[in-house]
Formats: C-alpha cells, sequence, structure tokens
C-alpha cells in the first residue's frame, strides 16, 4: 500500500521497519478510508448470482432473462477482479451500482427482474454475513499462525529462567518459555471463539425480502447452498431486525483478541524498558523520534493497545444500536456495516505484527536469571520445600519465611540465620541446612524441581505445547475444511450458471 | 424476597402484580445487595473438599489431618444449607471465613495444611468459574423457557394478521405469530450462545497456584474431575491473568440476551398504546402512578430496557480490565467478581418475566387485523402479484404501483382506477380486474397466498415451530445432561469424602 | 458533496430529498474517508508560523532564516486555501509535508530550523485543540440554530393541544408547544456544555516538545496568544500525557447532544406513525424502498438515533485509551486523533437535520386533539380540581378517581354516575355537578387552567420562550465574541508574519 | 466501618494498612451495599419540608394540617439523624416510608395533603440533584486536598532528577517535581470540571409533577430557594425525561478523574518494581499474599485502576438509557440511582488513597539520579546544544547526534569520539570540547539550563506550583462558598418552618 515511506528519522537503526507494520502502524494521517461497498462488490455479485439461478430455476423469471443476467454478472465479476468495476458514487451503493450496469447492458426488461422477490435488506444482511464469514476465517488464520509462532518460542526457551510476576512484583521463578506457553493457550481460545461465530451465524437470510417473505415460491435451501450457507434461516424477520448481532458477535471475539494481544504488548514493552532489559524489541517492530536521536520506541505494541480501546468503543457502538428497538428494520443498523469494517480494518493485522515482534526479539536470558535470583523470588518456594519435606503446616511454614524476609533485610534471598532466628522464635526445630536453604531458593533449581501440569517445568511445559499444538492442528484443519467448503460452493455456482447459459432452452 | 409490599396505588387494578415481578422491577431503593461471597460459599466448600481430598491421595499432606478438614468441611456445609454459616465480615472473604472456621475448631496442625499447593488466586478463580457455569445453565434455563412459551403462543397465533413493520411504518402484511416465531428463534440462539460458554471455560484453574505452579506432586486431573471440569487447564499463567474473560463471556451473552428482550419489550410497549392498541398488558405486569388515577404502565418491559443498557455498561467495565495488563495477576481484576455477580442478579428473572408477559398478553385481533387493511400495506404484495402473474419486471411493475399509490390518495388501498392510470402511463396493458385488485391487497388473502420459508405463512410457520422446537429440544437435552454431570461429580466428592473418612488408615 | 444522486425509489414523492439530508444519512457506501490529517493542514500552518514568528523573536534562530520559512508558509496557506495542497502519503503525516516542501525549497538551512525546541508530540497535540476549538463553536451554533427553530415553532403551537406521556401511556394533557419547549430547554443546556470545553482546554501546549521542555528560550506565552490561546499550559508533561482528554470531553458534549437529538427522533418517529398520525414528516427527510412502492420512512430521524449509539462508542474508546497509562506520551493515543474527527463528521449535521425535520414537520392539531380526549388522560387535572375545590387530601381523592376510573369502563373518560358511585362507597359528599366533572376533563379548558411556571399553560410557555431566547442570545453572543478573537489573532499572526518580512533585519 | 480486621499475612509488614485504605480496596466479598434510599433519606425530608412550606405559603392546604406535616418531618429528621428512621422494605422506597409514617401519626386528613401537586416523578429527581449536588463537592474536596498534596511534595522534589519517559523509554531527563505538579495540574482540571456540573443542573425540578405541570398555583421559585437552587428548571417536562443527565455528567467527570488517577497509580506501580526501583510504596498503602511470604504489594494503586475501568462501565450504562427514548418518564431511567450511587460509593476515596499513597512514598534519589545518566538520556539536550550553540540547524544536528548514538554502542551516553565521527561524515566543524560533550550530557546541568515555562527547570517549577495553588485557592474558596449557600439554605428551611409551627393562625 505505501512505498518508499519517508520518514525523518531513522539514522540510528540498522534495519528498517517493515512495509506491514508500517501499515498497521501508520494510522490515517495520510491515507483514505475506501467507501464500504467496495468491500462488498464479490459477495453481491455471488448473491446476485445465486438468486437469479434460484429464480430461474424456480420459474418465477424466464431462463432468457436470467442468461442474460448472469452473462451481465459474469461480465461484472470479471471487471471487478481486474479492479475496474468502480463504484459510482451517484448511485447510492454496490446493489443499485450492479443493477443500473445491467440494465443499462442488458435492458430493463431482463435487469429490472433480478430484484424480484427480494429486498435490500435481505440483500445488504446477506452480503455482510458472506463478507463476516470470511473475515473470521482470516482471524482464524492469524490467531493460529501467532499461536504457532509463540509454541515454537516456548519450546526454544523452556528452561531459560525468568522472574514470574503478580502485582508487577516478583512472585515466584517462571520460564520465558511458560509465559509464551500462556498467551498462545489465548490464542487458542480466541481462535476456537472466532469459529463459534459459524455454529451461530452460518445460515442465509436471502429471501426473508423486506422482512415478511414473499409470494414468489423460492427456494431459499437451494441459494443458501450455493452461497456455502448450512441452510436458509427460519424465520425472515430475524435477521433484518437484528442487522447488528452477527456484526457484534465478530466484534467481540476481536475485542477479546485485542485484549489479549495488548496484555503481550504491554508486558513486552515493560520487559523492553532499560530497567527491565529482559527483552529488546527488534529494530524492524520500532520506529524513532521526530527530535530525540537515541529513541526506538515499541510503537507497533503501543498501537496494538491503542486498537484494543479502539475495538471496546466499536463493540459500546454496536450494542447501543441493537437495544430497545421496534420490530423490524429501522436505519439505524447501517451504521453497524462501517462499524464492524472499520474495526476489522484496524484490527486483522494484529496478531501478523505481534508474531513478527515475538520471532524477532531478542531474549536477553543472563538478565532474567540475574533478576530471578532477587527480591526473595525464591521465599515460596523454600516454604513448600519446608512444608513438604518436614510436614509443618503450610500456614506455620508460611510465617516462618515471612520473619525470614523480615530477618533477611538487605539480602535477595532469606539467609539461613534469619530462617533460624523464625524457626526459634516459632520454637520450631526442623534438620535444615544451610546449603538447602541456598539450594532451595535457587532459580534453576526451582525449575528442576516443578512438575506440576501447567507449571514452567521442563517436561510440563512441553506436554503443554504438545496439547496445545494438537488443538491448533484441529482448529486449522477445521478452518481449511471451511474454506475450501466456500470454495467450493462458489465452484458451484459458477458451474449452475455455465451450464444454465449453455443450456438449450 | 418480598412478602405483603404495600403500594400506594392499585385501586384501578383487578390483580395485584405478582410477587416475581415485584422483585425484578423493584430495584433496590429499599432492598441491600448482599456481600458478594455469600454466592461463592458452596462453591469454595466443594473446591476445598475436591483439594484436600486430592492432597491426601498424592501424599501431600496425612490422611489424618485430611479426614479433620474433610470432617469440618462437612460441617460447614450442613451449617451453610442451613443458613446458618454467616461470612463473619472481619474475615476479609469467604476462604479466610472457612479456613478460620476449621482452624478454630480442628487446630493449626490439620487446618493449616489445607492451604498447601494453592493460593487465593486460583482458588477464587476456580470458585467464580463454578459459579459462572451454574448461572450459565440456569440463563439457558430461562431462554429456552421463555422460547418455548412463545412456539406456543405463536401456533396459537398462526393465523392472527397484523401489520408488518420497518421503518415503524407498514410495511407488508404478516401474523402475530410470525413476530413471536422470530422472537423465539432468537432465544434459540441465545441459548445456543450461552452453552458455548463451555465450550471456551469448563477446565480447572485449581492447582495454578500464584500462577507460576508449584513443588508439590498435585494431581490437577482428579480435583478437576472431582469439580466437573472437563479437564487442568494446560497453563497456569492463562487462568490467573485472565480473571476477566470467563466473566466477560458471560456477561456478553447476557448483553446480546437483554438486547434481544429490550426488542421484545420495546415492540411490545408500542403495541399497548391506546394508538397501536393492538395487544394488552395484564394488570399483573403494570404498576400504576404515584399521582394519576389512570395510569397502567408497563414498567416491568420499561425495566427490562433500562437492564440491557445496565449489562452492556458492565461489559464495558468488564472489557476494560482486561485491557493492557502485565502479566500476571492483578488486584484490578477483583471488581470482575461484583460486576458480574450484579448482572447477573439484575438480569436472570428477566426472560422469566418477558414469558409472563407474553402468555398473559390480550392481542386485539380485531385491531391487528383493521391496521392490516391501511397504509397501503398490501401495495408489495399487489405487485408482486403482478409481477408474477402477468410477467412485468418487477421494477416496471414497482413503478406501477409507486404511481398506484401516489393516485390513491385519500384512499387506505390502491384503487383500480388509480392503478388504471398509472398503466396507462406507463404503456402497459394487462388484463387485471377490479376484484384482482382488493383481492390481492386482501391481507388474509395475503397470508394464505405467502409460502416462502421463513414468511408468515401458516405452513411455513407452523415448519419453523417445528425446526425451533427440535432445537430447543436439543438444547434443554444439553443442558439436563450438564446439570446432571455436574450433580454426579458434586455426589463423587461426597462419596470420595466418606470413603476417606471412614477408611482405615 | 454529492450531486445528481440517482435512487431506485421516489416516485410516489412529491418533493426529493435536499442533498444536505443525503449527505448526513448516506452513509459511506460510496463515500471514502479522506485522510485525517487533510483537516489539520490550516492550523499545521498556523501553529509553523506562530512557532516561527516566536523562535525570530526570541532571536532562538536567525530572522533571515524565519523570513524563508514564513514566506514559505504563506505560500503553502495559498495552495491550501485553493485546495492545490496534497498531502503526499510518502510522507507520514501533514507535518512531515509541510517540512518537506519547505526543504525543497528554502533548503535545509533554513528550513532544517522550523523544528526547533519542538517535538511532533506538542505540534500535533496543539495542531488537534486548535481544530477541536473551532468543531466545538461549530457544534454551539449548530445547536443554537436548532434551538431557535423550536422556540419559533413552541411559540407558533403554544396552543396545540396533544397527549402528554409517561410510560408511552397517555398521562395528562399538555401542548405540542410544551414538548417543543422541552427540547430548546435541552439545546440550550448542550449548547452550555459546549461552550465549557473552553473553560477546561483552550490553552496551548505549544513548547512542551517531548514533555520535558527545551533548553531554548520560547516565549510560549507569545505563541500562545498568536494562536488565540488564552494562555500557555503551565506543565509540559500534562498535554502530552492527556492527548485523549480534550477529545473525550467534546466527544462527551456530542453524546450528550445526540442522546437528545434521540429522543426527539424517536418521538417524531412514533408520532408519525399511522397509528399515532400526530405528525407527518416531510417529505425532503423521508426515503423511499427498493421494494415496497407505499413506503415514505423517516430515516434521517433513524439515522440520528444510529449515530448517537455510534457516538457513545467513540467515546468509550477514548477512554479506554485514557485508562492505567505510564507517564508520557505513549503511541496508543494516536488514535484519538481518527475518533474524535469521524465522530465530528458524523454528527455534526445532525442538529442542521432535526431543524428541517422540525421546521418542515406536519403538525395534525385534529389528531393530537381528539387523542386528548381518550383514555382518561384528564383524570388526574380532575383530581387536582376535587382536591382544590372541595378541600379533600390528595390521598383521598386519588382513591376517588381511581375508582372513579374503574366504574368508568368503556368510556374515555370519568362519568359523573361513577364518580357518584366512587364518592359513595368512600362516604364522601360534594357538591359536584355532572358539567363539572366533564369541563374538568376537558383538554384545552385544563390547558387553560394549567399556569404553573414551566408548564404547559400559555404564559408559562411564552415566559419559558422568554427565558431560553435570553440564553441562547448570550449563547451567541459569546460564541461569536470567542470567533471573532480567533480571527482576530490569526490575522495578528499574519501581520506579524508582513511585519518581520518586510522588516529592515 | 471495618474494625479489627483479621488477614492471613503481614508478619513481613512493619507497620498495618490504615482502615480507610482497607474500606476503599476490600471490596464488597463480606460487605453488603445497603438500599440505595437510605442515602436520600436526608433530601427527601428537606424536599417534603420546602414542598409543604410552599404549599401553605400558596394557600393550597391548610396551614394546621401543614404545622402537623412540618412536625411529622422534623421527628423523622430528628431520628434520621440519630439513625434511627429505618426503611421498611414493604413499603415501595424513601417517599412512601415517610408519607406513611407521617400518616400513621398525623392522620389521612393531614398528611394524606403532601403529595398534592406533585409526583414521585419530580419529588425523586430533585432529591437525587440534591444528592448529586453534595457529591459533587465532596469530589471538588478531594481531588483539591490530593492537589494540594502533590504541589507540596513537587516543591520538595523541585530538584529530585529522574529520567523522563516517552513510549516508557527514556526521552529526557526531568525531576520528580516536574512529574507531580503535571499530576497537580491535573487534578485542579478535574476540579474545576466537576464545578462546571453547578453551571448545568443546579436549578429545580420541584414541581414539574409527572412533567405536565398542575392546576395549583405552586411558588416554584419559593421552594426551589429554599432547597439552595439558583432557580426552578424553566420546562416541566425536561427534568423527568432526561433522568440521566446529571447522572452522566458527575459519571463522567469521575471516570475522567479516575483516568487520572489510574496513570498516577500504573505510573507509581511501575517505579515501585524492583527492576525500576525508584520509589516504595509505604507498608500501609500494601497488602501481602496468602501463599507468598515475601510479597508487598500495591493493591489500593491496582484497585484504582480497576475501579476506573469500572466507572466508564457505568458510564456507558447511563449512557445507554439516555439514547433513544419516547418524550417523558419511562422506568428505565430508575437504574441511574443504582449506577450513580454505586460509582460514588467505589471511587469517592480515590483521591484521598492517592492522598496517602504519594504522601507516605519513600523517594529513591539516588537509583533516579543513576537511570538519568544512562540510556542517551541526554542526547536531545546535546542536540539543542549543538543547535543553540553552534547555530546548526536543528535537522542537521539531529542527524549528527543520532549518528554520535550509533557510534557509542556500549556506552550510556554520546562519547566525545563518536561525536567526532558523525560531525567528520557530516562535513561538519564546530568547536565542541569533550567537557561539553559529557557537560552537556549531565541530568543535573540539564535541568539547571532548563529555564522553558512548563518545564522540569526550578524556577519554572516554582513558577507553576504558585500558578496552580493560586486556582486551587480559587476552586476552594468557591466550593467553601457554595457549601456555605447550601448550608444557609437549609437553615433558612428550618427557620421558616419554626415560624409557620409558631405562627398565630
Amino acid at each position: 500500500m505505501k512505498q518508499q515511506t519517508k520518514q525523518l528519522w531513522g539514522a540510528a537503526f540498522s534495519q528498517t521497519p517493515s512495509e506491514a507494520v508500517i501499515s498497521f502502524a501508520a494510522g490515517r494521517d495520510v491515507a483514505p478510508i475506501p467507501a464500504s461497498d467496495t468491500k462488498l462488490i464479490p459477495y453481491d455479485i455471488w448473491l446476485n448470482e445465486a438468486h437469479c439461478l434460484m429464480l430461474a430455476k424456480q420459474g418465477i423469471i424466464p431462463v432468457t432473462d436470467a442468461k442474460k443476467i448472469l452473462k451481465g454478472l459474469s461480465e461484472i465479476e470479471k471487471l471487478a477482479s481486474a479492479g475496474k468495476f468502480i463504484l459510482d458514487p451517484k448511485k447510492e451503493d454496490v446493489h443499485t451500482n450492479i443493477e443500473s450496469w445491467l440494465t443499462k447492458k442488458y435492458g430493463i426488461e431482463a435487469a429490472g427482474k433480478l430484484h424480484t422477490a427480494r429486498s435490500r435488506n435481505d440483500q445488504v444482511v446477506t452480503d455482510v454475513r458472506m463478507y463476516l464469514r470470511d473475515q473470521v476465517l482470516a482471524f482464524i488464520d492469524g490467531t493460529t499462525q501467532l499461536a504457532i509462532a509463540l509454541l515454537s518460542q516456548a519450546k526454544k526457551h523452556e528452561g531459560t529462567v525468568m522472574p514470574g510476576f503478580t502485582h508487577h512484583q516478583h512472585a515466584m521463578v517462571t520460564t520465558y518459555g511458560h509465559m509464551l506457553t500462556a498467551f498462545a493457550a489465548m490464542m487458542v481460545r480466541d481462535a476456537k471463539r472466532f469459529s463459534l461465530w459459524f455454529d451461530l451465524h452460518n445460515s442465509s437470510p436471502l429471501g426473508s425480502s423486506t422482512s415478511y417473505g414473499t409470494l414468489f415460491p423460492l427456494d431459499r435451501a437451494y441459494s443458501a447452498k450455493l452461497l456455502g450457507f448450512d441452510g436458509a434461516q427460519v424465520n425472515s424477520l430475524d435477521p433484518v431486525t437484528n442487522r447488528w448481532e452477527p456484526e457484534a458477535d465478530l466484534a467481540y471475539a476481536i475485542v477479546i483478541l485485542m485484549n489479549h494481544l495488548s496484555l503481550m504488548a504491554q508486558t513486552l514493552i515493560l520487559l523492553s524498558t532499560p530497567e527491565f532489559g529482559m527483552t529488546t524489541v527488534a529494530d524492524q517492530f520500532s520506529t524513532g523520534s521526530s527530535v530525540m536521536p537515541q529513541k526506538k520506541n515499541p510503537d507497533p505494541l503501543e498501537v496494538i493497545k491503542g486498537k484494543a480501546a479502539y475495538a471496546q468503543g466499536t463493540l459500546t457502538g454496536l450494542l447501543g444500536i441493537g437495544k430497545s428497538n421496534f420490530i423490524g428494520y429501522n436505519r439505524d443498523s447501517q451504521w453497524t456495516k462501517y462499524m464492524v469494517m472499520d474495526v476489522i480494518s484496524e484490527c486483522i493485522l494484529a496478531p501478523v505484527v505481534m508474531k513478527g515482534v515475538i520471532e524477532s526479539l531478542t531474549v536477553n536470558k543472563e538478565v532474567m536469571l540475574a533478576w530471578s535470583k532477587k527480591g526473595f523470588i525464591g521465599a515460596t518456594s523454600l516454604m513448600e520445600q519446608i512444608t513438604g519435606v518436614f510436614g509443618l503446616p503450610m500456614r506455620k511454614a508460611k510465617v516462618i519465611i515471612e520473619k525470614g524476609v523480615k530477618y533477611s533485610k538487605g539480602h535477595e534471598i532469606v539467609t539461613f540465620e534469619a530462617l533460624q532466628q523464625a524457626l526459634t522464635e516459632e520454637n520450631i526445630t526442623i534438620a535444615i541446612t544451610a546449603s538447602d536453604v541456598a539450594a532451595w531458593q535457587d532459580p534453576e533449581r526451582i525449575i528442576g524441581l516443578t512438575k506440576v501440569f501447567g507449571g514452567p517445568g521442563i517436561q510440563a511445559g512441553e506436554k503443554a505445547v504438545r496439547i496445545l499444538s494438537k488443538d491448533l492442528k484441529d482448529l486449522t484443519a477445521w478452518s481449511t475444511k471451511m474454506q475450501h467448503a466456500l470454495h467450493l460452493a462458489h465452484e458451484a455456482t459458477i458451474h449452475a450458471i455455465s451450464k444454465l447459459i449453455s443450456g438449450g432452452k
């Protein structure tokens, strides 16, 4: 989209940011948003084809007219593929543009029959649903790709010890791989959530007309099949009235995805500060300053956070449109089209960008390890060992270690002497040695001792990667199957057109 | 909850509002919201039992101590069932209350071992998830019950002709049954959406501890099974960090449900105005005024709308808490507990109230029919008949009928004369008679001619009811199975306790 | 913007919708959103001029260089006015475009000094603030114009009796003028709310640079004055960190305005249904259907409602961006620019459209009057008269009239007989006559008797119009003064440039 | 509220958290939310008094009855002050409770006249407005107190050098005092924003009755004056219809305040991590862990962030209730009462807590200073010095310093050698010395050289403190005056009652 971008910064960088990142992060300062119906052109063509085939099959319009219409639609499809079907702003929308083109070319006697037994209401609802369906699959694709990248890095870093945080404070020892696996688990759930959209909305509104059906003997199941839907919707008032719900369901799934990505973003931003110094964001995912010569800013990560807020706003808007309506179509809902298209455009690249950030990130293992020895981070593990080895009630062991921490002021781990003092005060005698005390607070040793499923231990980590990889395989298989099914449906439509056009009658 | 409520109005009513409706609509003017953890008591007991059983099974704590703890928990369970386990506000939360009770009764040597290998973080996350799970099932119950009631009324009114609206204006003829079936279709989808929560969240966080696992050899699969989960969560950082996501997923499903109910509410409010007069809300779902003697207000329906907005606000809050966090637990997320509990309390009765409104509603058929003959509501059907019978392009027929409407000013249907004038102007000759013109605009005749799947025709309506009833049967079966599975899991926990306590060791 | 739009409907209309309405209601189906920085061009030029003048005045850059820069800026200003300064998408933003143009024309030795002692951060924050300031004034303009139109209609309809509603039910008698005056009062408050933006945000961020000031001896008060600000902001970290707050404050005022407009919209939509029939929306504010020949839909009013929801979403997004940040600029906030610009573009015409709707609306007085005699709408006034004339406690009178309503079933007003029965039952004897009972429920008589300030009586209505007209005069005067002050500041900048360029040095 | 709280942690702490903090941060785990109308008792009494005085003054009810009612209200006032007027949940709300009490004590002949010429609608709207008014003043109080504390600390730390951040990265040098002054500037603006509520909403709805006035000759100006309002609202439909707007306006101001506090919270949380180590949160504003012995968590700061999200959700709910309504009261709006009361309760202590955190915070100056010498943080100042001293165009100087940074890899500041290499490459000769290069990057020297208004320099800082202190003085004076005015109005009501009761008649 943007080429040879010239920025006023960059000399301190060894690698220029990739075009994809710039496109994601650049925003709309110098870039317009195209007219929304350009996105609907292919869907409206397909819908028109399916509707026309059905009308002809049912004898609602003469085959001779249907042939002309379908021929015209094929021509438009070719033009559109070549980027040459440009929407005329004087004609209200994509529907009017297509019908006008057909009318101009083939006359009102033929083209004037295309809109039989339908309404713009069911047309746009169906178009948007087909568009959304493709976007759902694209989000699944981006999300699963990111998950795969996360798991690949997780495996590589299954033994990379780092501090585990709660409340932004050192909690217990963990591994960088453990954290990445957590991120991957979120992505798997997000991909699953996207896929559930199909359970709710892959049915065809076409034939609902204004909401109240039609006198013509439509075969809605046939057109639904041609369009790759599971079937026709069971009530014609439902889809037209709820022209915000499939939109909201997708927007909601995007919001959750963006929240998860914003978590990753904020975490990496912090780990990449000079103070944390645990990771370094690659140059190609950084930008500079218009004035400060030394700056490398993790802009793409910040943009993800900003867009997460934006996505939440979009959801609020969509849900607000769906509240307290009177039955039947109301124009309020037209704005759902722009909202959902915008949020998709803004967010579709987010998992792709995050994948790039993760894969190119420098992990400063020695810094991570050094911090893993500080701030009494091993205290909980020490407490657990004391509990487990000497059979103390956990509540007693906790009091002892709390005191141990208190008496070790000035140190980074609980000292043997402090522990002794605590034990004495609590009247507890256990055969613990100075080397136990040190060893049980050693981060790598702790990781070695951690076996619990879901935890940061090596075997547990590998098991988690295996399980999540299996889930991803299933999700990817489902997504591929679904994409293929849609492709086949389109092929079948094209085939039916050829057959009709070349047919005798 | 509220008994013998005395209002300052009501003499004009023949039936007093039911207690359930008052409870839903009364609000919090004179009613407090109880402490949130009272809702978690049964879940925290169950969790403690499962955790303790697992600790004993794995040899992490001695069986003798486990017996004492489990005995104590059984005692608490009995107290709680009798409403006698009252939370002491001096003890931070339900967890502290239970552990303190156990410690007081059985001493720190035993009770002090209960909290081994876990953290309040995984405890509360697990408790809330168990609580949410039950609420999901309750919402499915309310939603499917409402759908059944809607379909029952729809069947009864399959031939009750009424105006179909778009833009609040008369669009085409429909039936009251068709509208109710649309509502039912929404409820079926909503019930389905609730059920998908299980696909994403019915796995156990227990054993995640602080997020970073534990050195103890937990059997997380065992405790997960005892608690009725599908298994243990695959990464321990994930559930603790995302302590807003199962909450948001449920809140979102509630928002969509409330939006649909607000649509029904607003529609019935309008149809019940003196001006529309098509329906009458029953006295038991109406309230009066403190000053106006004649008023019967559809308050419960308005309350549904207000709560729909409230639910959207809750969702905004939950999603905001989930944005741009740093990895690991942060206290921000505690407020998700209150938010999700409040939105559940406010909305759980909404489908029940709507069911009552629908079932007790008076449908003024003659008013509906009278309005179905006005405002050129049959014009589209007339156009379709002309198109179908005489083979005119729909676009031409539309221009003719538009003119027909224009020339019929002062009438409520297109007149034969007006149509003739339009046909003459457009140079079209068709063999249409005056009686055709009238008949094709007759509402009952139109419904009789409408056969399309999903539409308001009688057969289509019956088919829709059959399909949706089948969906409801499946959903109800699933929900019953799930409730049973949870019940069995709890039974198994109780059984395991008995076995352990009575066991030799 | 759009000319000769061709729709597929309209033959039933006697007047075509005005271009302004189409532009407001058309949406983005076939219309792109231009690059955002095109809106900032005039502001960035002005800012550059002021900054450069200040740098020269303070001796920070040589006057000779300043002259070149200012000459260049004047040239750009001319190009921009003629629509010929087109942003090059290869140059990141408006700032880079302008500086590049200057550098190309006047060389880096001069143009390279323009960015001295500032950052893009304070530049964009200042630009946007100047842009927002103008939008605030534009909204005040639209809002006060609408209020004036409402008051003008209110005066005309001070005696047009109509039903007053609560809960969508007939409550008491009112006038159409009373309702319009309520709308006007909201508009006055909204205009006031817009004006308060100036109290909080009309101060200059310029000179904050990256947030941490600069070593150069800037005269921030001077550049602030040139740009029409009340002064320079007192802390340089504040505006850069809060690059969402002036945006949110304006968006919030828009949300409230849109809520009020959505109230008017929904009210008029309902009053214009065939069932209510009390008002008729003019053809130029209606649209047709692609299929139903008879339809006239109040689309612009529905669009207002849709955009009200959209505006709320935008506010959610802006506020989300402002939560839980770390001090200093973060890129997240860049998206506030697009959000606030979009919501302004979508909503700025809303009061204009509403003004047109109100002014062209047909008020069906006889329908209003007829409904004002139905549904016991005079019962409360009857009760008040009985209370007042006969000195009964209001609570007793209410019981009597409630019974009166009950016993008048089948009638539209409380009958004398029913009242007598109620009085007898309550053991109350008052000297009321049958003609009193009828008269005290007569709508026109009721309005005649209503004198209270704020109410629907004629004198009260006229007083309200006078008070609100006075408020509007004050608001308009303030707005005009402010616009003039900004104009003068710009003039002063231009003058200072001429003086410098023509100056000796 | 909570006493002797027992937690399961705390031995590692030297100071226990203050009760106020616990109350703010504890949440609702073991604490109920009281019935909402308990908050309205004093306002409803006052309103009843004013209404009754006005009715008597106007001769609408007999003075003898008014005396009884007022006597009863005085008795209720005494009971309420002593906490002994408990709302009976069997009586719908506070209004019914008070009227029932009066009726029981003084009979329906007297008490039954109190509700003359009003409705619960205007009663509750007025009550809530009076309640909100007091809350606005309380928020101004909390906000200005916090600002004063911030400025006091800012003065103390005017020379405490620390890194200034953008994008979470080191940007330029600043001072801790500069940052605190930024926070104070936000608080001043927030206090101002709260005060603007009075500009929009301090007018009396009382006398609007159901929205449509009354036949009785009310003196609304008189009752408005008694209640401390600026006057009576000019249209009776406006306040009842917009029963969400004063609520939303306050909630919005709270949201902005909470956003600012969440910024402070997040900033302090980060600065207090072991990695940053620049500040330490005091023990009394920290909590421990149920399992990790070493933890000190900045919980109150996190709670502020959580509540900021919660507040945003509340605003969304309130605004949603205000959208697309039909004119007149609708019950939907009752929920605004609970929403606004809850958000006030949750947030009112937030500035108090932040004040405590700031005042007790340990500022680790040496750590701040050490980090101020790292990461090329002085590069921008060096560039500015080169630009200023040697007259280079800023753009050229920037390229040189960018290269200087690049060639200084491995160092923390730009080295003399690296700079030389950069200058050579760019063919620029300037008489810069090695000691200049070092000095111009020295943080304390930089602060010394920074004079610009609004920046981190000492004099600029002191000037900012002076200006903001002046603003605070004005705000506090206004708030005190307003509180006094309300107090006087209440006194005047009491006085009028005494006079009436003791009066001859």
